[in-house]
């Protein structure tokens, strides 16, 4: 099949931020794309050939949409996997296919899957709903403290709670959920695999999440991980054991602990671009945009080494401020070498809303780290 | 004045290649902008917010145009100039500004730019058509060899011609001109110069054109330029006279003459991104598009400098093919670390016709203009 310039058409499921990065690698190689996305004034609106507003959980809606194109893939997780099914059986190219997009959907059936393939993960219970959860809190078949996790619809840490009493349990929705055991960890590691169609594999480095001392948020990515080698190798592999496991196409981002004691367990998994590798635009020789991309068109891998160091620094409402959004202090960040803000195009700001992101390069790590600390308390997203 | 996620809008005049990357910037800043260019077919044609079709030439249709954006800037020098004058006397910002654009879009008013400022370039004379022309050389008053260019309206090498004989006189259309008299130069240089509104001024590094020993082509944009470092020192300072001269703002790309003497001598330059920058969307810390952004709207300037060695190469629609576009080789290229095409997204190759370029980078120059060659002698720009 030749892509470049051609009537050949690549579908996206999903126009939000991730879609509209990937958006930027079909224009640089004239591969010719249509979005759907529920929301009009989506990020991903413009850049693609055409975009389609619709929901993604409707079967009509996606299995129309992916009649529309030659590839589909997808920038969200939560899509209607039995138009996807119909589509594949069809003979559609499919990435990643419906089947391993059933295994990562359903928190509780990925944590199954970890169990069953010898994936090291931390100790879970699964429960129906509320009440079977209560019930088992009261029979001390499950022990507070816990992390409560909705089995199906969380992101960007909705749908993640930490119980620590009784009481906290009945601000829980009432739906299928899992429980699972509070791991003491020095670092949160995260790994993004590519597998092309046709088998190729290739992982990025090891990057790390660096946390707010208190509040219990992702404030740094940073690529490399400091970290040691052997950790570092360990959590390649077990990436690359997942990746095999899930035998998916496109990319994988496998997100780990690092414990006390330096073993590695999976978090949880993306099968497609992620937050953790928005770093990869500047910092490596191929952004994990393009990467996905070449994986699933089934063109040869780039290269994932980086080419100077990346600290990414994510853009969240601020908290007291919903509306038209104003990025406080861009222009003091502006310059600052080595500094690049995306912003990806939301008109309102809500708190904590994810609004864009900075990555700050240098070829020296340590620098880089201490820019995104002062990018960090420059720049505000506030209303005005 | 605030342009990230708002209702500013920033206008493009021409939606070609130049045009297209420019949008990559302005998406990843959220700046709205509109585009107008004479083909529907234009590569610019996704990822501005709005796409006009009209005529780059015709007052109403740029006038009118203007008055859809707050800021206007160009990608190609053949626009309305009245138009814009009209715009700016009106209020509206443009950059580069008219008055810096008809200095530069008449190439005999452009030399004696550089005569009356003294910046060096090589001997010219100038001609109303080519009889005057003729006349010259029957007199003596011109000595052939020379390189004749047309005063207006060439690209990419059109509007050039060197003359060898008196027969080749008649090959040459009837237009006002220029002679110049031909220097043996060991290298042609170039160096992209960013001046903002407010005055704020860098300069990229020197990079070299490698020509083909053969055909007059060049076939290899590289930075840095190798050559000495008190050659490159005096580029960059002649190109910094020539910004400061012309007073623009935005990007000017000085393109230059390094003769056997190790003299300096302006050939000419361009006042928006130049294909001579390139390379800078995967080598710079700042690409060159997101930098004439930066310069625009006054925006602090980004660093300038290499994260890595840069070449550059041209794809131009091989000889003997016309029609729909096939990219040979491609598979192969993408296979080698540190490559990337560009695709500018024009269905039909003619011969000579720009159709993209690809960037090749690597921490070691060496390396990266072998892979260059590599590249070069693996893809091919036909049709099938």
């Amino acid at each position: 099949m030749n892509y470049f310039s051609t009537d050949f058409r690549l579908g996206i499921l999903g126009g939000g931020q991730l879609g509209k990065m990937l958006l930027y690698d079909t224009r640089k190689f004239d591969i010719a794309t249509n979005v759907l996305d529920p929301s009009i004034d989506a990020p991903a609106q413009f850049g693609a050939h055409k975009f389609f507003q619709g929901d993604l959980m409707d079967f009509e809606t996606v299995y129309r949409f992916g009649k529309t194109v030659n590839t589909l893939t997808i920038e969200i997780e939560n899509v209607n996997l039995d138009a996807l099914e119909q589509l594949e059986k069809e003979g559609l190219n499919v990435f990643p296919s419906p089947s391993t997009l059933r295994l990562i959907q359903h928190k509780g059936k990925q944590k199954d899957f970890y169990t069953q393939n010898n994936i090291p993960t931390a100790p879970y219970k699964r429960f129906d709903d509320i009440e079977s959860l209560k019930e088992a809190v009261n029979n001390n078949e499950a022990t507070i403290p816990f992390v409560w996790k909705a089995a199906q619809f969380g992101y960007d840490g909705n749908g993640v709670k930490v119980v620590r009493s009784v009481a906290d349990l009945d601000k829980l929705p009432n739906v299928e959920c899992i429980a699972e055991q509070m791991i003491p960890f020095k670092n949160e590691l995260a790994v993004i695999v590519a597998r092309s169609v046709s088998g190729e594999i290739k992982t990025y480095p090891v990057v790390e999440m660096e946390f707010h001392p208190e509040a219990n948020q992702v404030e740094y990515v940073i690529c490399p991980a400091r970290i040691p080698s052997a950790v570092s190798d360990k959590a390649r592999e077990v990436a690359l054991k997942v990746s095999e496991k899930y035998n998916h196409v496109g990319l994988l981002a496998v997100e780990m602990f690092q414990t006390e004691d330096d073993d590695i367990l999976v978090n949880e998994v993306a099968p497609r671009p992620h937050n953790s590798g928005h770093y990869s635009i500047e910092a490596s020789y191929t952004s994990q945009f393009e990467q996905h991309i070449r994986a699933i068109l089934d063109l040869p891998l780039g290269d994932t080494d980086s080419k100077v160091a990346g600290v990414m620094v994510n853009l969240v409402g601020a908290e007291g401020y919903t509306g038209q959004v104003y990025y406080e202090g861009m222009k003091e960040i502006l310059a600052i070498n080595g500094v690049t803000p995306h912003i990806y195009g939301k008109r309102e700001t809500r708190p904590f809303r994810k609004m864009g992101h900075v990555t700050i390069v240098n070829p020296d790590m340590t620098k880089a780290r201490a820019i995104a600390q002062q990018v960090k308390e420059t720049i505000k997203v506030i209303s005005k």
